[in-house]
């Protein structure tokens, strides 16, 4: 078998055979293929395609590139979400104790922001003491005694991924399918658990554009899952304009804590009920959504998701009296409104746009390693379909630089787009895909 | 300007600017874009093409990488042709002192065989004493002198195009259109003549399988030489069986200078003889084909095409005793017949098989660098359209070795498709592109 015939099948719009991906991925990983053969084989993949089977095979090669989480001596079910990435998504903050206060284990690895979208570990590193790295007996002990741990994602986990993702990152070749869905679900794969709720996201604040491609990317990820016996099933959700109103670390954690005491965003809330309650049904304790739903909202306006919440941060390191006392998180010291310039609705609010401005702030990377200001951000005041009066706050913004203030200022004068008429509130969620309950 | 936003751009099916096609080709060829882009980038290239004005700057920007010869202060028509590589391809050999015999001069560069097809530098060395390396000087001298130089292909040459190439072989990306067109194009143009005949062969033979592709590429690189100043014309030739009888360097040389005699295999004079005349009237010599066909036939017929065969090899260093007696050409040890192993007429020479059975001989590489051996090679005796009788010999082997002859043996027999009836003679022209007599 040569390197250089694999590539060629692929360009030639060929399906490779499982022993040929899996030559293609150890050959890279092991350095034996050079990275200038993988690079050129990526962008066949993107260009031909793979099939489901293909994606599987890559997918499985990826998660047994290194150690494999085995946390079935922990617990039977142990349930993990993931989010394709968005502009002000704080929904494992929720999701994570409001499920394991229902008694399913939540057990997840979790990346840090890249670009203009967040990452989980940033948010709850803005919480003093918390601690995301863990190692694997630490990350046990945290599920068996607590059944909930949330950790930053270990380097031995999938790391032909990680070594692809690098060269793909530089040569144009992230945006195909099968390739981002092999990423992310050899890394799910990999940390063990056997529920997986997919939260893909579509819209100008998220990597994929449109719903087809959402929708193609939710499917070919549940026919991978689904092929080593996970449990999956995906929600597709609009990322047009942000999710709730805070995007930076600590504002995020705020609004977060808000939900959990039963209150919040109304979109926010409601997003992380979805979510949870497809993982209840996954997880066998209830047989519908609507079933789980119930239970789930009880659980949050009665305070039981909340404690659960502070159980969990302080068993990870949180300072106990900031968790309890959101106010003592971080707080930035300038603190400004932007006044709407005129009258009308809001027809659009860019969250791309938002996701930018927030990391000109300092709350998020431009490039990998790059240190993070967690008491930085925006609260959006007006959303799609508000009416907005001249001279009243679109949004608030929080920095601790007057200069990046000042960038951020211009690039968020871009983020709304008004109309005469009141437009439409975009729908939230687009769509549920492989929920059980659905399949009966 | 970034690599990895150019590699998008062509990625999407977008055109490239010239800036950006500049800014690709140096930044990779001075070391500042990394090879694993530029793999990425041939195989978007590759899978969604180039137009003729892209094709162009690669081309010009590979052509001028290096060092571009000025050959004006010689002659003021220089001319080169390019074989895009066949099987028994010696015309070189024959049309350009044919040329040069009627006062167009002819300068040219060329390379050495690489897998199943042979080089013309190969041939031209089996020649005791022939100098293919020559000093930019030497060229010029070479050709003011005599009218013809054929040279090895100096490494300044279009630098670029080599390294380019380097990865292309290695990555799956040599068989795209605009890459192939660019890279011929960029020698030609660095090379110095103005006025350039290209044979492009098509067939089992030849890199491209398809009248469609080779005309393609023909028009292409009629587009790009035209655009700088340069008189191209092309012809479409086949390459399903070998052209001549003869395939292995010395071999080809003796039946090469058959033809500079006036006699030799009726297909091999009729190409050289079209190849010429194409030549002269771009060269603006005669006013149509047709016409410099007549001087060309007598050229070979009284003589003068044969003596100047001589003055051009002895003044390259080729000992004259050799030149003028062919038979003192390096000569095999082993001479053996393959006979017909049935009755039938021939359907079919599979050229490309062939090409592979002299490898094995060792007249060819299988990697650069392989040593060749002037001697060996194979005869045909019947090709497509002939009748033969079982027992009757098919080809002559001349071999050094008796593995590698008894290898070459077991190859040579898969060479030859039989049919009860006659089957037709193939075309060996397929058209003529750009010849401006055809344009009036």
């Amino acid at each position: 078998m040569r390197a250089v015939d694999i590539i060629a099948r692929k360009r030639d719009g060929l399906e490779l055979t499982s022993a040929e991906i899996e030559f293609f991925v150890r050959g890279f990983t092991e350095g034996r293929i050079a990275d200038y053969q993988a690079s050129a084989w990526c962008m066949a993949v993107l260009l031909r395609g793979m099939t489901a089977r293909e994606a599987t095979d890559l997918t499985l090669t990826m998660a047994y590139s290194g150690h494999v989480l085995d946390l079935s001596s922990v617990a039977a079910v142990v349930a993990d979400k993931h989010s394709t990435g968005g502009v002000g998504d704080k929904t494992t903050l929720v999701v994570a104790p409001l499920v394991a206060c229902l008694g399913v284990p939540v057990g997840k690895m979790s990346g840090r922001g890249l670009s203009f979208t967040g990452g989980t570990i940033d948010k709850l590193e803005s919480i003093p003491g918390y601690r995301a790295t863990l190692t694997e007996a630490q990350f046990k002990r945290q599920l068996a005694g607590h059944g909930i741990v949330v950790a930053g994602q270990s380097a031995e986990l999938a790391p032909a991924d990680g070594q692809l993702y690098a060269l793909r990152d530089v040569t144009a070749t992230v945006e195909s399918l099968p390739l981002i869905a092999s990423s992310i679900m050899s890394k799910k794969i990999a940390a063990g658990a056997n529920v997986i709720v997919l939260d893909v996201k579509v819209g100008s604040g998220a990597f994929l554009k449109t719903a087809t491609e959402a929708e193609q990317l939710a499917e070919l990820m549940i026919a991978i899952g689904r092929s080593v016996d996970r449990r999956v099933a995906a929600v597709i959700a609009d990322m047009s304009q942000p999710l709730g109103r805070a995007v930076g670390n600590a504002l995020e954690v705020r609004e977060a804590i808000e939900v959990l005491q039963g209150g919040g965003p109304a979109d926010l809330r409601d997003h992380c009920l979805t979510l949870a309650s497809l993982i209840l049904v996954l997880a066998g304790t209830h047989p519908t959504q609507a079933a789980s739903r119930a239970d789930l909202e009880r659980a949050l306006d009665d305070g039981r998701a909340w404690r659960k919440f502070v159980e969990w941060i302080t068993a990870q390191g949180g300072v106990p009296s900031v968790v309890e006392q959101p106010a003592r998180l971080p707080t930035a010291r300038l603190v400004e409104d932007l006044p709407s310039p005129r009258d009308g609705f809001i027809e659009q609010v860019d969250a791309q746009q938002v996701g930018m401005a927030t990391v000109l702030l300092g709350a998020g990377r431009e490039k990998k390693g790059d240190a993070v200001d967690h008491a930085v951000g925006v609260v959006l005041h007006k959303k799609v379909g508000d009416p907005v009066a001249a001279g009243e706050p679109l949004l608030t913004v929080h920095a601790n630089d007057s200069d990046r203030l000042a960038a951020a200022r211009a690039a968020l004068l871009d983020v709304f787009h008004w109309s005469e008429t009141p437009p439409p509130r975009p729908a939230h969620l687009h769509r549920i895909i492989g929920a059980p309950d659905a399949d009966r």
